[in-house]
């Protein structure tokens, strides 16, 4: 990077508030929620408009310089950390929601909306949008790193709610992938391979969003089994029976200890579902019954549901602040949080596995899975400065990739590759490795957006 | 092409009743289901397996020859019509069920099983396949133009529906796309790029399907409206009501009669709904109930229900029987289906301009609409040796495209690029097209898969 020239020639681009090489802002850009080392960029930047990004995409390209694009910085796998330095593109000037269009169940955004932002925009229209991955990250950074979540049984994953994206290459070129109708057979599929690429073939400057209308009925239930294996196999029974489950999500006895330590519940301390459906209200009622009747054949201790908003509430923000009770129940300490995710009838074994992976590594750790996508991640606690831990960590996650690879799954389900997965990319996909590198050739051919992400050149 | 030496290494590869170029075998592979001129490739070959697809293809590349995969030919764009001549995979000798998942949801086929052939096998394990275009079409085939049809607006898109694909690469090279895992963040998505790719990337030697259980309860009917409008703004209605409907169909006033005539039927001849729900009894019961208020607030004229699969049979039978119906009161004349598909709430202004188009033409034409999704049909009646006849044809498609476009739409929803959408390709997707060339230049460098479709190298 020649800082001098580049640095004078973006603030001429975009405005000199607006690009700071300040070693704060470097700082606050430096990480992201993992266990990851930090890592400082040469420079921020804070475009407002598609053309400001082109032009920095044009200057990076005239100064052979590395561009990353960072939407909040809650990646959990150094998705966005500037190894390279470079630019950083930080989104959260472009944070407005374009369009909403109730008839067409679409919104058009910036990428620097968060989700909550744009559940309340949407809200007025008796529309909501799918997909929650917990955090309250940015919609651009969600569709980067192809995130999920817990409804993705029903209504999909982030790939799956892109209808079109705006995007600017690494020459400048600025582009969109879809177009606005609900399918289509013309020209080859690039949303699909836009989302979920992290930032390593261009960035986004335009999201069209498909949205759901809220449903007439809502209902939330917990059911506490023996073993993780009765409970995995009544999801299995729930889905066959064609149930049209919500969510369903599985925590295990030491989370659930963890859960009710940190949200002051009494919940049943044994491996639990936490289950929600959708629909009308007649409709409901029978798959609840239908629920209880499956959920029974698999030894359930104890069913309860709950109809009123603010008791739903209350579950599931028991479930979403598991990941939070182990950060405060071991102060001092970092988390890293596995992704695996495996065909369904794999993934009692697989659980069985990890338990035994956590038990032996001697580190503290729960599970907590979106057991309808045969999702599950580790919640694991480790002392970043002791590399006895993160050996012990890295072993643990090495074992249930390796379970999950021989078994048709994959090393993410919804965190992506980043840093953290890039080693288990060659054993996953073989030789489709090199198709995904040709790809990433043709795009990015100085290999300058995000690298070391995803893919190498070579 | 060299036919002396690449059709004895042909005969080497696979053995010599596999490799033909019988006048007859030619020329039942040189059309489709289209309008579209067939052409006669030099030589069909009928690979048993995935290795001799492998050595095909590096015949191919050694012989810098053209290769075009060949399912069923019920494609309507002229999608493999082989007008460079070449090789022409045959995949009908690759036509077993591999392996059925229950608990998965999942079913691995080779690329010759066709749709019926495979929900037969499903059945019994109380499953079926969604995807259901109206032609008995092969799995690789309805995966390499990413079909649709009835059941995407519940169930999903073709692309939707694969989890996985063997893939054979222009060198040789043998790869998957996907995994088994119901999620992934791994990697690039070559799942989406592949499906929809006519050929142009690669063959399909063996998919991983997404299957669904047989629904509890189906409930199909039949809704009669005095407007086209009135009819689209019901299935806006049904939709924001949040109610899973199943599938709607629009038929328009003259298909109506078309169907009436064949199908010995005595439905009311105007704009008429098909539709279908699927769910449990209590829960259908309440959507046809609302559904009920909901079509009476748009004029519905006439509304009504069947729950028994025999006559539930009859009404798919005479809505999929549209084009036949057409082409059976056209003796001597064939038929260009056009395909585009908009938002939704552009759909009645298009199809009330589709309309007009047809009238000014002078041609006989209806028009069927999967109009859940925003996508209909016109039924266009040509005598293909009448140059007036497909001057005005194309002008009805000119049309159409043009109105699609320029309102966010596709020129194709379901049926692919082909030859017959390849010059709207430049408007539809501007500067994307060159991404889709850099994508295709990166894995066919020679252009010598199925050329002339979708996209040029130059």
């Amino acid at each position: 990077m020649n800082p001098m020239g580049l640095f004078e020639e973006l603030e001429k681009a975009l405005s000199p508030e607006r690009v700071t090489n300040n070693e704060t802002i470097l700082e606050l850009h430096s990480k992201d929620e993992s266990y990851h080392t930090p890592h400082l960029p040469d420079v921020v930047v804070f475009p407002e408009n598609t053309e400001e990004v082109s032009e920095i995409m044009k200057l990076a390209n005239k100064y052979e310089t590395v561009v990353v694009p960072f939407g909040l910085g809650s990646s959990l796998e150094g998705n966005m950390i500037p190894y390279d330095q470079g630019i950083m593109i930080d989104f959260s000037m472009m944070n407005k929601i374009l369009e909403v269009k109730p008839e067409d169940f679409l919104v058009k955004v910036q990428p620097g909306v968060t989700r909550t932002q744009l559940d309340k925009a949407l809200k007025k229209h008796g529309l909501f949008f799918s997909v929650d991955p917990g955090a309250d990250a940015t919609l651009g950074g969600m569709a980067a790193t192809n995130a999920s979540g817990t409804t993705s049984v029903k209504y999909g994953i982030m790939r799956d709610n892109v209808r079109d994206l705006e995007v600017v290459l690494a020459d400048g070129t600025v582009f969109h992938t879809g177009s606005l109708a609900a399918k289509s057979s013309s020209g080859y599929h690039l949303n699909g391979i836009f989302v979920g690429s992290e930032g390593t073939l261009g960035c986004f400057t335009e999201l069209t969003l498909k949205v759901f209308g809220i449903p007439e009925h809502t209902m939330a239930g917990r059911a506490a089994f023996s073993s993780v294996e009765d409970a995995v196999d009544a999801v299995i029974g729930i889905l066959q029976a064609g149930i049209p489950v919500a969510r369903v999500e599985l925590v295990d006895e030491q989370s659930m200890k963890q859960i009710n330590w940190f949200s002051e519940t009494t919940y049943a301390e044994v491996p639990t579902l936490f289950l929600e459906f959708h629909g009308n209200e007649a409709g409901l009622e029978q798959d609840v019954d239908f629920t209880r009747e499956i959920v029974s054949d698999f030894n359930c201790k104890e069913l309860s549901f709950e109809t009123d908003t603010a008791a739903r509430n209350r579950l599931w923000d028991a479930r979403h602040n598991a990941a939070y009770a182990y950060i405060h129940g071991n102060p001092g300490k970092r988390q890293m949080v596995t992704d695996v995710c495996l065909p369904i009838s794999e993934l009692a074994g697989a659980i069985k596995d990890a338990r035994e992976a956590i038990e032996n590594s001697g580190l503290v750790g729960g599970i907590v899975g979106h057991v309808g996508d045969g999702n599950y991640h580790i919640l694991l606690m480790i002392d970043v400065n002791n590399p006895s831990d993160i050996e012990k960590a890295n072993q643990v996650n090495e074992r249930i990739v390796g379970y999950a690879l021989t078994r048709g799954g994959t090393c993410t389900g919804e965190h992506g590759v980043g840093v953290g997965k890039k080693k288990y990319q060659e054993q996953e996909h073989g030789p489709a490795l090199d198709v995904m590198r040709k790809i990433k050739a043709a795009l990015d051919p100085a290999g300058k957006l995000n690298p070391g992400k995803v893919v190498d050149l070579d």
